[in-house]
């Protein structure tokens, strides 16, 4: 259950691959259908659909492209909607070049460095899947961006930095000044290594793990705070803090605790007079973090995870400094890895203020959600 | 010109295999252009313009994912337009497993369990194409939908069962409620047998197939009678029956006869007070059938084939109880059998009631066809 | 770096091979961003984002099929905007017959035959790119059509003819007459050929090449002068004129030179009551031509260029007869010949009238881009 990989070129020093990975979901919320919006809403749909194509040419240079296919998707993190939605794209198209272990070089699109569940593979989560509420604001593509990064392990890869310049809000009219946007990371890892771009959630058990990471990310005059007026710019700033621990004990199982805290800043914005909606809502200025821990039996590929977020929001549909809890627990049965894997997760999403603001009802609302991956 | 199978894993259990396939056309059409809209309209275009991914591992699992593209189509079944589209996508995308030949489950975006002509091979059709009035109302994406079926062959595959469950309307906001969609399907293969999930409009001589089909599809509170009012939500209920001969007679030739009758109904939801735009027209309330005939030559790969249609369509284009007929002959030439194809095709489309209805008009044309298939 | 080529079939008569090419660019142009539109603008983007399928049956039929992916543009040729777009298609898919060398028939979506520079393979032009002003007026997809071509080389490579029967324009409600296009090409070769479908910009030395080309194309009643009245409806008319000379001098260098110049006609569609907005702007009735010129170092893969253009408007934004200049110079380096190149250009476009038209602002500007190029 992973495909075939042809060589090619002198002495094989070229490689190719060509995989396909599928998460298909059926949900079950308690919210969202009918004339109310009140009634139980369910559906069956891909989380993710992808092609992914690998080369590699000699041990310096390899590249990764995959495209994402979303269709009439009803039932989103936070909202049903009637889907009218269909979206195919390139999602990764990254140019790799390695001088040493020590120094990489990323030119194209990309995840950008900054919290760690976000660089954490998106087919091998502890959990169902990553925080709904963790992407950075205003950047292009969500989780990932545009431009050069440049990273490497140190010290026996026990120390990791990463470095990049990406368009971040690439929306030149509506940007008070077209910036870039710098990223930094850096994590150390006591135990076991953690030496590639991309973490995992979970090692199944054949690692043993504790890293803690840290980054930094800004932008400058990224958003006005009065549209309308077309002035007080603000400033984007970010940071995070992240530890991840994974330890198999033999004959009793693996345990895995994974913990972050990420705080978004925009100077204040939805203070302003008519502040740029970019600036508000799930993607805009907030703070929170998760906690999330699993246990894998010793004989069997079973895993039971839970998690539990908690963030604050500037503004969220019309409530000033909303809080918002997510918990939920769950459990994977790895048929052949994560190649083959079944997920079941049961989530709970609770508002500190519940009601209609401003015409927008805010209610909480649970989700029940079977997943089948695929790698193939 | 059917291309590479690559293996890979231990004992070559994995398989994997690319394909493109195209229907390219030119067609000639009577009506539809200029300053009133009735000038002749000519265009280039694909019909079915697709990239396809299969992957194996072992017997037990297989893996079909496709993509189409279609792009500024003037002409279509039913209408000439400027044909400002574009919409590239993942049209199938099934991870089928095998438990044996009586128990399949697949999971994911396919072909629901339905009409014969649905369910035949886009690319292996007896005439041009399948019928275009032949679509189930309210379904995610026409002749695909995403969801799970159980199926299998029974009596030394003499007999076929088939059930699916399927999103059906996924428009959670709009349908009265959010329910599934459930289908059933069972044939009965007198002569050779018809094992597989997909069938075909003609074997080319090289099958004796009588095949006698039905099905039935249901999915509870589909739409509202009336929208403006938010009530008189009302049921789907679907059924079909259908007939496939096949029947090659040495030195004379190959025979091929097919026919179905369909009725989907909605409640007469067109009767209701603001009925739901989407009940009625081309894939609303209706009912109808075809019957299609082909000959082909015993020693030249030369197909001489007819299709009759006659549907009655609860609302159409203003016109309540509107019937159409839709007759065509033609010709396939099997250059490398299906895999290089060209078929011409004149068809002729005739309204029970001519004129403007509404403001909208309703007038029989007619259309001709050349179309090149490849399958690489 | 030029991926594997898988064969499959008796005597090993089928090829495929899949290629990923990409040109991603950093760009920073003197205008465009701010609150009043005249900042500096920087961004990230691919300029092409392609995957390509090609694949070949015996010496007489192959294919090629090719997808495009754009995002979030900010800085295209003329303007500078938030780049809200997100477009994956299929660019190329034609089936490519072969006769003899003097006759092939291309069936598909490929480039139609009017300019040389057009037809210049996109991964290799002697500048960044082909010129912006350059695509064929109400031509469905810019740089390539769908249709029907035939061509071939006669006189041992020396001469080469191309005639073409294609879409044009494929707005069948709003052209006044459904018409084809129809392209006719030749050149003369009189050093190495160029018998290919496809041009380069520079062969790298490889060749001696002195090519003369010219090609006319039309169209009939492809637009109204008066849309209001639906009444003028104009023809279209093209010519065009080129030449590419090509000289490597041993321990000097390599030379190289291309000129054309083409006339684009739609009977003064402009000066009508009500043009077609289709018949005027950066894509409608205009002339111009381009010069350009570039000096290889004989024992480095490094390329100096320039290019000058040159066009006159019928009509741009809001100025009748506007005149525009467009001159680049810059550097391409080959570290891996075309399949891994750093293009380094600077550009500057001047407008004959300055100023704001119609509430329209027209200005100088002035971009330069860093590109790296792979094809894998």
């Amino acid at each position: 259950l992973a495909g075939p990989i042809w060589s090619f070129g002198p002495e094989d020093q070229g490689l190719m691959k060509l995989d396909y990975k599928a998460q298909f979901q059926m949900n079950l919320r308690d919210t969202g259908s009918g004339s109310d919006g009140t009634g139980n809403t369910s559906e069956f749909n891909f989380r993710r659909n992808r092609l992914a194509l690998m080369g590699a040419y000699g041990s310096n240079f390899s590249l990764y492209v995959q495209t994402e296919f979303n269709e009439d998707n009803n039932i989103t993190p936070m909202n049903v909607s009637d889907g009218n939605n269909s979206d195919f794209r390139i999602l990764d198209a990254v140019m790799r070049f390695r001088q040493s272990p020590s120094l990489n070089v990323w030119v194209g699109k990309f995840k950008y460095n900054l919290t760690r569940e976000n660089l954490e593979s998106c087919e091998e989560p502890l959990t169902l899947d990553r925080s709904a509420m963790l992407r950075a604001p205003l950047a292009s593509s969500g989780t990932r961006d545009k431009g050069v990064a440049v990273w490497g392990n140190l010290a026996d890869n026990m120390f990791q930095y990463r470095f990049d310049v990406m368009n971040g809000r690439n929306d030149a009219e509506s940007a008070p000044n077209s910036n870039f946007r710098y990223s930094a990371r850096a994590h150390v890892s006591l135990l076991d290594p953690e030496a590639g771009y991309g973490y995992k959630g979970t090692y199944l058990g054949e690692r043993r793990v504790l890293t803690i990471g840290a980054a930094y990310q800004m932008e400058d005059e990224v958003a006005y705070a009065d549209v309308a007026g077309s002035s007080d710019p603000v400033d984007y700033r970010a940071w995070t803090v992240d530890l991840f621990f994974e330890y198999p004990v033999e004959d009793v199982g693996t345990f895995t605790v994974s913990a972050a805290y990420v705080d978004y800043d925009l100077d204040d914005a939805y203070q302003g007079a008519n502040p740029d909606p970019a600036t508000i809502g799930l993607n805009g200025e907030k703070n929170g973090g998760y906690i999330k821990a699993g246990y894998m039996l010793p004989n069997l590929p079973l895993q039971f995870f839970a998690r539990s977020e908690n963030w604050s929001f500037a503004s969220l549909n019309g409530v000033i400094g909303q809080e918002v809890d997510w918990n939920s627990v769950g459990v994977n049965y790895y048929l052949r890895g994560q190649d083959l894997k079944l997920t079941l997760e049961y989530s709970k999403v609770d508002f500190d203020q519940e009601g209609t603001f401003g015409g927008v009802t805010t209610e909480n609302f649970s989700t029940l959600t079977a997943q089948l991956q695929l790698m193939f």
